[in-house]
Parts: structure tokens; sequence; C-alpha cells
């Protein structure tokens, strides 16, 4: 199934599909990395974890009506996409204030925000991907403003949608990183990966962190909880 | 004509005025500040140039149908303004690129901006005057998105006008800050200043800087640049 490795990323391996020219396949890592790569790990399991995860996100999104790449889960580890020209921009949806939007702009920890917030930050490593406004995005990236609403509306969408999905199973859903791709006819569809690496999601209950943050602070083991993650999600599904 | 003393800023002090409880007497200062106060010296001559340059600018500004804080000059150093609630923003425009825009996005220095480029910072020092979205900005501040398409209007409206200034006295202007206030009618005007401290200014011929950057980069004489900027404008009004 796996032809060229074209590109290896942090979180994830890209390969050509051997079988269609226009599909790729993600292979998705055990490799943690926090700070813009300044710190790393690994976890046995991880990789598994965020694959099986975002097998199960990306069609209950489809379900709702959101296109992605996403195609199928083919192993444990990977999954076949579209191709598609990542358009370099992070686009966080928030919820609720926590981590850099405190330290950054000075908002109480837990503002909510209603409606979410929109920010964009320009997919760039070397200049440690800066918070941009959307005259930045139209000079950086090649989306026109009317593909600029219409990726803002789609994010407040997939929040909508995802704040569901976590709520029923006990999670509530405080911030998340998507990155849109376009496809060969020129449409834009969700790409890259839904898991609970670019996702913060908040036990209902305990309130405690179950994402990357137990990581990214040392706070809790990271497979557990990303498997409780997986395990609610199938047990709703 | 001054009462009491209200605010020192870096650059200027803010006095209520004796005659008129809705105006101001704006003092300019012989200070300068760089990087967010972390350089600082003192000129002496600089607080008159400024006030001489700015009270040039704002009338030039009001014929063109730009309305200001600006009442008239008051003294050498002084100027009369009306009294607003400074909304805690920094509009930056940009012609081209250099300075921070150039090491925060990657944008090659002198890369050209038409339209001219608008960006939003959060005027809070604790924060170091951070970058912003609009939908910071409105969460930030408390006008309403109608209000921040008009400041952005007119924003660009001063951009047009200024130009038009400096290239008759043979400066390329490259970018500026402004800043906007709330009179008590609820109208929103520009307020602060508008001189070399806060435009960059460029020779049209030698390509000489003829701004703060002089202080800022060490490359020249303050006093001596901003006394051509008088010259050339006296000349010219
Ligand atoms: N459908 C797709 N087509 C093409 N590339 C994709 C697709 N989906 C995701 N990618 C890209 O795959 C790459 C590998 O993912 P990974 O998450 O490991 O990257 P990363 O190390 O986080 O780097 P980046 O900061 O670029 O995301 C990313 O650049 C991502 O944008
Ligand atoms: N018309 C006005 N009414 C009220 N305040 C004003 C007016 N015009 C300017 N100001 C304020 O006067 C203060 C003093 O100006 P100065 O340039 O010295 O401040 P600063 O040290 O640069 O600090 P800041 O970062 O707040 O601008 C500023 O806070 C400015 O916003
Ligand atoms: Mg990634
Ligand atoms: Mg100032």
């Amino acid at each position: 199934m796996k032809a060229e490795l074209l590109y290896e990323g942090k979180a994830k391996k890209v390969y050509r599909s051997s079988a269609y020219s226009n599909q790729l396949v993600l292979s998705y890592k055990n490799d943690a990395t926090a700070f813009n790569g300044k710190k790393k790990a690994s976890f046995i399991g991880k990789g598994r974890l965020n694959n099986e995860i975002s097998s199960l996100i990306f069609p209950y999104l489809h379900e709702r009506g959101i296109r992605s790449h996403f195609i199928q889960r083919l192993n444990d580890t990977e999954q076949v996409v579209l191709e598609t020209k990542i358009i370099p921009l992070e686009v966080v949806v928030r919820n609720l204030a926590t981590g850099s939007i405190t330290k950054r702009l000075g908002f109480q920890e837990r503002t909510p925000f209603e409606p979410a917030l929109v920010e964009l930050f320009y997919k760039n490593d070397d200049l440690d991907d800066p918070i941009i406004n959307d005259d930045h995005a139209l000079l950086l990236t090649d989306i026109t403003s009317k593909e600029l609403r219409e990726i803002k509306v789609k994010a407040l969408e997939i929040n909508t949608a995802l704040r569901e999905l976590f709520q029923s199973i006990n999670l509530k859903l405080v911030d998340f990183k998507l990155e849109f791709g376009r496809l060969p006819d020129g449409s834009i569809v969700l790409s890259d990966e839904i898991s609970p690496d670019t996702c913060r999601l908040w036990d209902m209950e305990t309130d405690a962190k179950m994402d990357k943050d137990v990581f990214r602070q040392d706070i809790g083991d990271l497979v557990t909880v990303y498997e409780q993650i997986l395990e609610r999600l199938e047990a709703r599904v």
C-alpha cells in the first residue's frame, strides 16, 4: 500500500499510496513533541491511539457534513487520505482561554469565548508558527478572502460538531488546531489529524486534562489518557 | 493653561487643561525610548520638534477630512487636544516591509504592500504590545465590529493623505502607528501623535532613514534628522 516516503513530520510519516496516485498513507508515530519541538519523547502505543482516534473522528465529521481528506483506516497505525496541498495555516479554535492565549493577551484562565475564538497561525517552523491576522493570511498563502471566510465558518462548524461528540463522552473541548488543504479540483478540505495531540480535552467531572498537556506539563501518563479517550469514543460509536 | 498632571508617558506628559474640562495639554518630552522601553536616551530639542511637526500634520489631515483630537499648538513643546478615552490599540499601517514584520513573518525587506497592510497591536505595556487579530480587538476593547471596520478605513485614508504630504517633501512613508480615542459623544477620532517617533520615513533620493530608527539603530543624529523633517514641512505649508 505504501510507496515512497514523501515527508517525515514530528507526529506522522507521509507516504505516497502505491495503489492510487492521488492518495497518501499517513503513518502515525510514537513521538511526542511540544513547545515547537523543544521537548521530545516517545510513547509506545501513541501512534496507534492517535490513528484509531482520528479514524473515528473524521467519519463522525463526515456524517455531519464536514468534508475531509480522510478515506479509511488502513491498519493499527496507518490511514489512507487524499493528498492535498496543505495551506500553511494552523487554524486554532478556542472555547475557553488556556495555554498561550493567557500569557500572550492576559486572558484569565478559563475565560469563555462565545462565539468561539478563531486564531490563525502561519505554519512555518523556522518562524515558530507566529500568530497572524487575516490580511497576513492572504499575503502568505494562496487562499482568497472568500476562501478564508469559508475556512473560518468551517472551523466553527467543526467546533460545534466536536463539542457535541466530546460532550457525549464526558469531555470538555477547550481548544483545538486544524489544518486545511487544497484538492486538485481547487476545493479546500479539512486535512491533517484530529487527536488528543491537537485538541485540549478536560474531563467534565474531574477537570483532569486528557490530552497532550499531560506530556507538556508532566502531569500524567500520556498513553493511559489517550487510551481513555479511545475507549470512550469506541463505546459511543 | 495646565492644571494637574494626569499621566506621564514615555514621550509626553498629559495635563488637564485649566481652561476647558474636556481638553488636555500634551507636553512633548525630550526622552526617546525604543524596544518597548528597553533602550532610553534624552535629546535636547526633540520635544519641541515633535510638537511642531505634529502641530503641522494634524491640521493638514483636518483639511483632508480626517477628524482628530488636535485643537492647537500652545507653545514650543505643548499642544491642546480634546480629551478622549484612548482605545487600547496601536494601529500600524505598512507600505513597505521593514522592522518587526520581516523578522516575525519572514517578509523580504522592502516588500511592497498594495493595498497597505493594517496590523493591530494590543496597547498593553505589561504584555509588550502583542499583535492581535480583529476578534481579539473586539474582546479586548469596547469597540464594535462596525467601528473596527471604520478605524481600518480611516487608517488607510490617513495613509493616503500622509503619503502625499511626505512625497511632496521628498520622503517615502514606509509605515506608521496610530491611536484612536472616543469622545464623550461616542464618536472615535484620531488621537495621540504623528511624528518621526511614530512614522518610518526614508529620504526619496538617498534612502536615508529620517525617523526614530536613527536612534533605534544608532545610525545618525536624531535631532538633526527631526529638524530636517520640520524644515521641509514648514517650507511646504
Ligand atoms: N492530506 C494531506 N496531504 C498532504 N499533506 C498532509 C495531509 N495531511 C497532513 N499533511 C501534512 O503531513 C505532515 C506531517 O504531519 P506531522 O503532524 O508529523 O507534521 P509536523 O511535524 O507536525 O509538522 P508541521 O508543523 O508541518 O505540522 C504535516 O506537514 C501535515 O501538514
Ligand atoms: N486625546 C487624548 N486623550 C487622552 N489620552 C491621550 C490623548 N492622546 C494621547 N493620549 C495618551 O497619552 C499618553 C502619553 O503619551 P506617550 O506617547 O508618552 O505614552 P507612551 O509612554 O508611549 O505610552 P503608551 O504605550 O501608552 O503610548 C498615551 O497613553 C496616549 O495614548
Ligand atoms: Mg503536525
Ligand atoms: Mg506613545
